[in-house]
Formats: C-alpha cells, sequence, structure tokens
C-alpha cells in the first residue's frame, strides 16, 4: 500500500481522488500494490464530499507525514503551489502535478531537487490533458533528433475557433457561449490570448530540445484578434485557422517557439482537430511525423494522466526518472522577427499597392457578404518572409488581419 | 558502454544499426550511456555494408557472450525468430522485437521467460511502427479501464484502399502500383487479408485486456472484396472504406475483437489517416478517446521504435518493466457471428425484396455510372444486428458486398 496526498481539491483534484477510488481494481493490478489516497489538504471546506474525512488545511502535516511518499499538486499557480512542491521534495516524496504554469516556469530548478532528492517530479497532466505527450516524447522517441513539436494545445480557443467555422458567429458571442457552457473562464485571458498554450510549448521544447524556454519572453499572439471575414477567407484559400503553440530547430542551434494563430490546410490531420480536443505533432530524424490526439482537459482526462504518472511514481519509488533539461543561455530562443514565414494578410489597400509590394499573389475577395468586408477588401498569401520583411513591405498599407500559414 | 546483438540485417535490423551510429550523441544522451553495436547475426553475407566487419553466422556466439546483454530480434517469423529470441532470454539478455507475429502467437510464453530470468522483452515497434503505442498503453493510461481499441494498423491496405478513393482506380491494378513502389510485397497474402493487421489487434487487446487472443483464432476479412462500386456507393452516404483492426470489452467481460473493412464516417479523425499512415483510437473510462497517429512501418520509423525499445531496456538493465498478460480460456473472444453491427450492404436484388427484409431504409443507387453497377443495384445501411440475424434477413437476396460500419 502507496499513501499518496492531494493538494488542492478543485475540479483536478476531487478528479484524481474519484479515478483512483472507481479504477482501484486496475489501478492496484497496473501498480502492482495498492495506491490511497491518505490526505487532501485544501483551504476550502467540502462537507459534502466524501472524502470530506480526509481534507485538513495544514500542508505541514503532509510534509511531516513519513506514510505519504507521494504528493498530488492540483493547486495552479506559482505561488504556493512551488512552495508546497519544493517543500514535498525536499521532504523526500515525489510529485506527480498538472501545473502546467509551474513546470512551464520552474520545472528545471523543481527537477534539479527532485534529483539532488533521488524521488520523481512528474508531470504528464500538464501537457494535452489526458493525451500521453510527455512520456512518448521522454521515453519512445528517444531514438530521433526530434527537429519540431507543434500543436493545438489549447481547447477553449480551439472550441472558439471551431464554432466561428461552422456557426459562422463572431469570436465574441461564441466566447460567451463558451463561458456559459464551461469551457471558458470567467476571465478568459490567459486561453484566448494564447498564455496557457504558451506554457505547454515551453514544457514541451524544454523536453524535445533539452534547454529551458521561459513561457514570459515567448512571442504569444491570441485569437482575439480572428474575425468572421478571416475565416471565410481562409476557407476560400483552403485553410483553417487554428491557435497553434509551435517549437522548432533552427539550423544554427537555436530554435523557434512561438504561439499564434495559424493558417493550416484543410487536408491536414491537425486541421481536422476540433472543438474542445487538442492534437499534438511531433517530428523526429527516424520517425518522420507522429500525431497524438485527445481530450486536452477536462476532469476525468486530466486526473487520468495524473493518477497515470503516480503509478509511475509507485514503480519507481526507488529509482529516477530520467526527466530534465538545462538551463538556456539568452538569445537561445531566436527572435520571431527574423524567421521566415508565409502569410497570409487581409488588406483594405487597393489592388496596385498589393501588386507593387508582393508582385503576382493569389487575391481573394468577396465583397459585401459579410459585413466590413467592404468592396475594395483582399486576402492573399505572401511568399515566405521574415515579419520585419513583411512590416516594410506593407508599410503605408491598410492591414487588417495577419496571420501565419502552416 | 552497453553492447548490444542484431539478429536479422534486413529492411529494420539494418536501419537499427544506422540509427544508433547516426543519433549516437542525443542517444546516449537518453540512455544515459553509449550504446554499441558489438555483433548482428545474419545468414546473407553484406559485404558492402559498413557493418560487415559485425556480421557473423553463429547466434551461439551471441548466445554465449557475456558483453552482450539486449538482443535486437528483426529476422520475423516464428521460427528460427522463435528459436533465438528463448535462448537469448534463457541466457539472461534482453531482447527487443518488432516481430508481431511471434509476439502475437507467443508473447505470453515469451514474456514469462523474461519474468524468470529478471529481463525484458519489450516490442513498441511490432504495432504501428513508428508511432508510440505500447508503452502509452502500458504506462499512459494505466489509470483507465481501457474499453476500447481500434486503428488502421496496415499501412499496405490502408494505400491501396486510399488510392482507389482518389484515383478510382480498381484493387488490383492499384496493388500492382504498390508492389511497383515497394509497399506491397511480392506476395501480398498477409496485408491484404488482414493476418498482418490481426497480429497487431492481438497484441493490443493483450495487453488493454490483460488475457491473450490467438491471432490463428481471429475472425479476419481483407481487402480484395471491396470495389470501386463499394468506394462510391460509401463515399455517397457520407464515409470511407478503411481495414480496421478492433477489439472491445463485451458485458459480460468477454471481448469482441476481428480484422474487417469497415465504413467510416468521413468525419471522423480516423477517416483522414490516409495513404501508408497508421492511425490508433484507444478509449479509456477516464481519458474518454486519443488517437496515436504516424508511420505504420518503413525502414526508419520501425527502428525509430526498436531504439527506443533498447534505450528503455539500458535504462531497466537491474529492473523489469510490468508488461505481460495472462493465458485466456476458450470462449473469451465471442463468437463474431452474436455481436450486433450495423451494416452496409450492396444488393443486386430489387426494391420490394429489399423493403421486405429492411423495411425503410435510405437507399443509394447510381446504375449504369460504374460498369456493374447496373440498373437495379441498390446499396444501403441496416439497423444494428448480428452476422447471423443478416444472415437470415438476406437469405435469398443477392448480395454483392457486406460491410460493417463503425
Amino acid at each position: 500500500m502507496v499513501n499518496i496526498a492531494i493538494l488542492g481539491f478543485g475540479t483536478v483534484g476531487s478528479g484524481v481522488a474519484e479515478v483512483i477510488q472507481e479504477n482501484a481494481v486496475s489501478i492496484t493490478h497496473n501498480a502492482a500494490q495498492e495506491i490511497g489516497v491518505k490526505t487532501i489538504v485544501d483551504i476550502r471546506g467540502f462537507p459534502d464530499s466524501p472524502f470530506a474525512p480526509k481534507i485538513i488545511r495544514d500542508f505541514s502535516v503532509v510534509e511531516r507525514d513519513p506514510d505519504i511518499q507521494i504528493v498530488v499538486e492540483t493547486i495552479g499557480g506559482k505561488t504556493v503551489a512551488y512552495d508546497y512542491t519544493k517543500r514535498a521534495l525536499e521532504a523526500g516524496k515525489s510529485v506527480v502535478t498538472s501545473n502546467k504554469e509551474l513546470v512551464a516556469s520552474c520545472g528545471h530548478e523543481l527537477l534539479e531537487i527532485a534529483r539532488r532528492k533521488n524521488v520523481n517530479y512528474l508531470f504528464e497532466a500538464s501537457v494535452g490533458g489526458g493525451i500521453p505527450i510527455i512520456r512518448p516524447i521522454t521515453q519512445c522517441l528517444t531514438a530521433n533528433e526530434l527537429d519540431e513539436i507543434y500543436g493545438i494545445l489549447n481547447g477553449t480557443t480551439n472550441y472558439i475557433l471551431t464554432r466561428m467555422i461552422t456557426d459562422a458567429a463572431p469570436f465574441s458571442e461564441i466566447l460567451k457561449d463558451a463561458q456559459r457552457l464551461g469551457y471558458a473562464e470567467a476571465d478568459p485571458t490567459a486561453d484566448v490570448e494564447g498564455y496557457d498554450a504558451a506554457r505547454k510549448i515551453c514544457i514541451l521544447a524544454d523536453l524535445c530540445f533539452g534547454k529551458s524556454v521561459d513561457p514570459d519572453r515567448l512571442w504569444v499572439e491570441g485569437i482575439s484578434g480572428v474575425t468572421l471575414e478571416d475565416v471565410e477567407y481562409a476557407r476560400r484559400l483552403g485553410y483553417k485557422i487554428k491557435l497553434l503553440g509551435r517549437a522548432y530547430r533552427l539550423q544554427d542551434g537555436r530554435i523557434a517557439a512561438y504561439v499564434a494563430p495559424h493558417l493550416i490546410s484543410k487536408t491536414s490531420l491537425l486541421s481536422n482537430v476540433d472543438g474542445v480536443m487538442n492534437g499534438i505533432v511531433v517530428h523526429g530524424n527516424a520517425l518522420g511525423e507522429c500525431m497524438f490526439y485527445g481530450a486536452g482537459a477536462g476532469k476525468r482526462p486530466t486526473a487520468s494522466a495524473v493518477v497515470a504518472d503516480v503509478i509511475d511514481a509507485v514503480k519507481h519509488l526507488k529509482t529516477r526518472k530520467y526527466l530534465g533539461w538545462e538551463e538556456s543561455q539568452p538569445g537561445y530562443v531566436a527572435d520571431i522577427h527574423e524567421i521566415p514565414f508565409r502569410w497570409y494578410l487581409r488588406t483594405g489597400s487597393g489592388l496596385e499597392t498589393i501588386g507593387r509590394a508582393f508582385g503576382d499573389v493569389r487575391l481573394i475577395s468577396y465583397p459585401g457578404e459579410y459585413p466590413g468586408a467592404g468592396p475594395g477588401e483582399y486576402a492573399f498569401a505572401t511568399p515566405w518572409m521574415t515579419g520585419r520583411e513583411l512590416a516594410e513591405k506593407t508599410a503605408g498599407m491598410e492591414i487588417r488581419s495577419k496571420f501565419r500559414i502552416l
């Protein structure tokens, strides 16, 4: 019997307790021993929960309890979660978490403490919810030099963009719907502005390329600038608009890493990852391309990943999983403005201006069919150029939207 | 430094040697020590290979070499491969393989020997080529009761079916093309008749549901009966035809397991897995659905999976991976004819006969557009019924094609 503690009894934390109880038989089989939730730490009371007798407020009880070998941190954020995680590791307990913010910002430091204390810090649930992605990267693709990783990493924005396409309703309206349905939070900033995806692509880049990428210094564009006109122009060009987190190796050893809406071809598998689902594509030099798809969030899918990590921690109570990355030097992530892309532009400038700047491009126009898409508005795809070059070329033009094409 | 031997220097075996050499730096980093190919066993000579000096004919040299801790078996088949695998395990060496036939037929026995000798028998490459699937099931989805697994498990047949759709050319013609391109073997029976997919779904079912499923007793239908008319009728019904291996739990504790062509909805992600690619869907009670996509065969993708297993074996030289399943009792796999499905039927029988048997169904007809699809031919989807019920209902009807609908 291995005893665990759960810190934070919110959506994910309570899901973890429920899944451990519900699937006890198969979990015991898979871990080769029983796993029991001994203590739950939360400042709130949950008098109606069947787990109420286990809920305490004081983390130091867990910290001092030699019976608790594994701690699940599902508090979120970087303050209390950081303090408790550090203390749990220092107390010689393995820690399992779904906290992408903490892993993205402090993963290097916390993994270093885990290494020193000969325990594990595991975070499969921090990216892609229930989708296995951390372990496949660190254990299944180890024969490869990984070149690139990108994907739809945020379910809220993917839900909004999908509904904008299927319902032809504007961003603000769908956002309200998503909030009503529980797919978006009351303050949707972290999702909508891309910060959540940024944390996740940083963790993936850390693992794939071996050096830490700071989420606070990442180039991040959200989806609030995506209009219905963009959705329709993209469709006519053969694309869908999706918010991607993306990181890839450059030839000089640096990496490109950023979050931004992209036009992706309708023939690609990723373009069919719709609604709240996530999809992550990895490219390696032996493997070629593979994709992982599933529910990127939600109580039970996320709990599925957390509990799998708990089982893995149980199997590795006396050994360490190889997991970690180095600190990076300034300049490791290349300036986004120096990286070439193909661009989608929507402009109110005239044909002559467009032709002067870009030569022969395939223009898409549908004046009048949507409000705002008045006569004289055009959309088109540019040849490859850096953001800096694009800015020079479009100086003086009226640019209404500007997105990268994958 | 860990020394390995490779048994069988064909496509996969030589790929393994090449990937280990090419990605030596990252592999050494990931395994936390160097991995070297010490010996290669093959009855053929390869005088022009850079690995020629390592190639010997006598396996017993490897068997007796205490320096060789891990053996890669890429011979294939169940005769020599079985003998060498057993002897290597008995000699206390871990074995890594891509040999789906051997794992599907003798996995239980070989894993049992590995357990007894405290070594590992790993076979990530046996299903889905380079796609991580064995390890995700056994390590990432361990918190779930798994309900179902199915997928496109054979690249050759998927290539043929995809080209039948895109080129509207008949099976036999595309098969010749596939042979010319190296996507199909000179004797294509194992692929085309579904035996390859059968071995793979047996391995997946073994792992997901914990009891062995015998590939020789599985219900297996190949794709040689899929006609261009079926492809076109399916399209008009909103489906694509794909060869699926499929296994799922029944309520009474038994499982359903089989290989057969299916009509799958064009809106499903799996229907967009085209060409030689594979896609595998897993459903668990906590996770919901997730999908794994990638190259299901090929020298380098398969080598990617084999070498990842070698790295894992290196990390677990002194510990064992939890991998295994029990023997099953007769009757564990339910009689396919007793399991209900929705069916696609193509029939030359008249409307009255169809109506009498099936009542109101949505009939699709396009007489004359394709040769053979003469007047009076119809296709439609039936309600749910078992194969036995279907046979009774269609007694006396002229059934030209009959496939399950997912």
